[in-house]
């Protein structure tokens, strides 16, 4: 089938054989969505594929048939069952090339692909070359995505967080600590900026905003010499600050400290229930469209689903919730 | 001060005193907006009390100022630490009297309270009869307040729920067994509706819907000859009617069955981040509208905070989501 | 291969084919042992075989080769993957005949069985029989064996308990309740016992211990005047009286309360670390000694593990320990 | 009351006035340990004191009658109440000195303390200079204490760790990566070596053995190639080559890794079941001592309490378990 005739499919409304494929880091969540990729596929006559380490197992041809079988008993799993990469050889257009063979090889209509812009970006390029249809949707605890509120693997990621700073705090209390715990989040500090509220911390950093440590620093001394005798600091990785505002705790403050790097623990455990349902959801919503207005991101704006060219959200700025923000400013040191 | 007094004082918007009690089942969450009650309170310049004990410690005069301490390190607790009841005496106008007068000696100026659509109505009658302004906050697991989506306890109820589904899904697949597992829910299958839609169960039962054993058998002999070996049921408290389904998958699909009545687990536990933060949000939003629109209840609707009067709440049946519905219907039978 | 060649081949140590099974009520730590029996069953030179659905499978022939990759990423999963049954056609010789052939057919030498005591003496008729020699490894969470002080299944069932009652306590607390709340247990109170002590509940009944209400109710009532404003009782389901517990606490005492069976939440959930060392260990030392020492129970006593004779068990009464009886006399009303 | 007169009483058995002190680093357990050590003071009739901030709150005199109410609700909070600190002005006489005039100012008779060895070391000095009789009670998640196989904390550290480790696989999985996870533990890689083992890490790396990297080396790449896609690698803190290993498996392995220190989480976190009754058990057997032995270390070894001298437990080497050991040398690359 060449690409005329592929393209006389989609018009048609002929699109039979969707595969799904996750890339970039893992959330919890992914498997729900893989889970309800096949349910929903087969009750609306598409036949559902896998295709196995995201863009790489494209390249290498790691593609399958699903069936019931292979989702059953995966909804409480984190990661991703048809695991996930990141792909340096998708930018060589001969791998890409390869890919698309592989898709006619197993008569592959279009793609369902869960991962951050980048992910959306690689399967918009293929479009360009070889008209294969897509639908992307936002899968990443960075929850980084303009114009969308909400990522696959978020609501988890939260609540490990949230539990791992309940058990930290006990320990701080305990011990008259400052705690530095650092947060997943490269360029976005999403996850520090809601657990810091969440959890009562005393401090939040994130990239998005400037913070001042000369403000905090008068406010904790002020406290301590009201009783104040621990402090739990939230701070963002992408900040690349996490030791130093240890030694802050330590020098500035006097207050001896600890730093924890949360790290991979944020990507794991069971899905959340709003986790599940949301990532059933974006698959109901990208599975409903692929046909009509193929070629779309689903995102979640506003309590709703919504279809956007992946040019309006790369036009448009990702930006922090300013209710939240604005909760957070006194910890921040801002005035 | 009388009441000529105490009106001049709201109309001038002179509210120093605020009370908060919590009313009826407890529910995860309601701590934290206890808490933010406090600190919130303060920041806006007002002066934060506890009642003990709902509408019962009203009565008993159980009122206290309260401070940043009687809040502190209760963030991750569920239940509430200022206690809760069901009143009789409520109905007794001499006891209402006696309320109001020890809201007098206090120089309690206004109410927030949390609970169900019965607290609501309690604290309306009192300000007919006393003039005491009060805002109502939903927070019951039952999550059975009309045009209002979302009540304190419901995300961490829903998440104690899956971790319980997920363990017997284990015991229920070693086995081979079908489990019938009864959530809370009084009048409303909210809570057993999205459990069976996020933790993929066979069977929803609620109150809203007629179900459809017939069908349901039909199905589920198709499934059992082509491997189906396990079954999980989800049926709300209300229909009263768990052991007879439970006898159904005995004697009619001929599979051994176990019941589980979930019970008072569900309202208990860490409350989750989203409780967190939205007890956090309805507590700004009643405290800012205090004063200027008091007497409302704050409702969440359509992702965002609404003030309604609790006549058009009443006025008003509880629905369940649709799309939701359509999810589940499958899962009761409805063809 | 006949009798005359299988007894050969012990006496000559060349057991070759092993097959594990798992049988009765399952529990969490089962999966542990399944993939210890595989990597260990191989190390030692061994086959590895898997009985799928107990002594109903081996009737029915359901035996199959085990492989490493059928016990990769099980081991946090509770119950068990090679399923279990309770098989009342066990009884009957003709199909204890069939699944002697059944094994024949498969080559298998030797069986582990995973369950109570009912189980082992399943296999030890069978051995008279029909020479498969045998061991057994108890897997309850009742924790009813005599002579053995840790089944599988039992850290873990009382970490869930635990959690549950921590849970139920919030509520407790924030409503001046009385919760019974009911653990597993056919015959025995083990869970109960020490889950009434772990989580310091102020009443503990069991099967194997007189309790007097008389007293409870004269200390209660002295307590509740001194300011106790909620109970925590754990009563065990043998003793069928749960509910009458729930009422007495309604009537007797004067305290609204509420009953919650926790079921079969109990048997499920991700084993607890000394639950996965227990159950490598149980099957590290049926391994070592199947053919020098077959047909013996593997039990744990006194920290150690002990080879015992199935007479030696059935002659034995089991004993709850005296320690954790003694610290719990109060909580039955004992003088 | 001098010395004499203290003497004298202890002879007497007239100990009366209790005080309970938590030292080093926090470990969850303690809160239990502190509730057991009011009630069964009282038991005994006893009165119960509290040291708050271990020896610092000595020196300055934060010394409280303790009672029911003060440990009421502590039962599944980690860390502890009466908080802990590491206290540098315990090495100067004078200090000591002060402290003991605060003891003398409540008339403290007795201590006791939970910790480390060196806070054992710390009240065997303070009783040869001012004969304050005191127990000693393991409580570090380290474990490391000689001659004593359970130290309060441990079984609470090893299931958060765990679970840690759980969530981590599934991204692990899912990504074809390698994992280093630190755990706590200066010198000491209890908590490693159970881990690992527990949680089927594929290497364990801890200060007591040498290990091998040339053999694991050869091990993993013949996993490699035989299919192994993830490698979860369990390193002890204290050998302080957590970053080396992680460059170890990119490097030499060619793998791409992660490295997740999981830090002050390991300390937190509601108490597991056998570390309430442990941490009871521990003060049961100080209590019961104190006047007839005191000046003890209760040690848990071989599964029973024993009462041993500093100086024993001074002059022997904490071993690890050799049956845990042997478990763990192939991931050690040991042959």
């Amino acid at each position: 089938m060449n690409n005329v005739k592929l393209i006389i499919k989609i018009i048609q409304g002929e699109i039979m054989n969707i595969a799904i494929l996750t890339s970039g880091g893992d959330s919890s969540g992914m498997n729900n969505a893989i889970k309800k990729f096949v349910e929903y596929s087969y009750e609306k006559g598409y036949t559902p594929y896998f295709i196995y380490r995201g863009l790489e197992g494209l390249i290498d041809g790691k593609i399958k048939k699903a069936t019931y079988k292979d989702v059953s008993g995966i909804i409480y799993r984190g990661g991703t069952i048809i695991k996930s990469s990141r792909s340096k050889r998708w930018y060589d257009k001969n791998y890409r090339k390869t890919a698309y063979e592989n898709l006619k090889k197993h008569n592959i209509d279009a793609l369902i692909i869960l991962g951050g812009d980048g992910s959306f970006r690689a399967l918009k390029v293929f479009y360009n070359e070889f008209k294969i249809p897509f639908m992307g949707i936002p899968a990443t605890i960075d929850n980084d995505i303009a114009l969308n509120e909400y990522s696959i693997g978020v609501d988890t990621a939260l609540n490990i967080i949230r539990e791992a700073v309940d058990d930290i705090r006990d320990t701080a209390s305990s011990f008259s600590r400052a705690f530095v715990i650092e947060t997943m989040g490269r360029e976005c500090g999403y996850l520090a900026l809601v657990s810091a509220i969440a959890n009562g911390a005393e401090m939040c950093l994130i990239p998005e905003v400037e913070f001042n440590l000369k403000n905090l620093k008068k406010r904790y001394l002020k406290e301590i010499k009201e009783g104040r005798d621990y402090f739990i600091a939230i701070v963002a990785e992408g900040l690349k600050i996490s030791a130093k505002i240890k030694e802050w705790f330590d020098s500035e403050i006097g207050f001896e400290s600890r730093l924890t790097v949360l790290g991979h623990i944020q990507r794991g455990g069971a899905p959340t229930v709003i986790e599940r349902l949301r990532a059933s959801e974006f698959i109901v919503n990208a599975l409903d469209n692929i046909e009509k207005t193929p070629n779309k991101i689903v995102t979640y704006y506003d309590d709703k689903f919504v279809l956007r060219d992946l040019e309006e959200i790369e036009n448009s700025t990702y930006r922090l919730d300013e209710k939240l923000l604005k909760l957070a400013y006194p910890l921040m040191g801002k005035e």
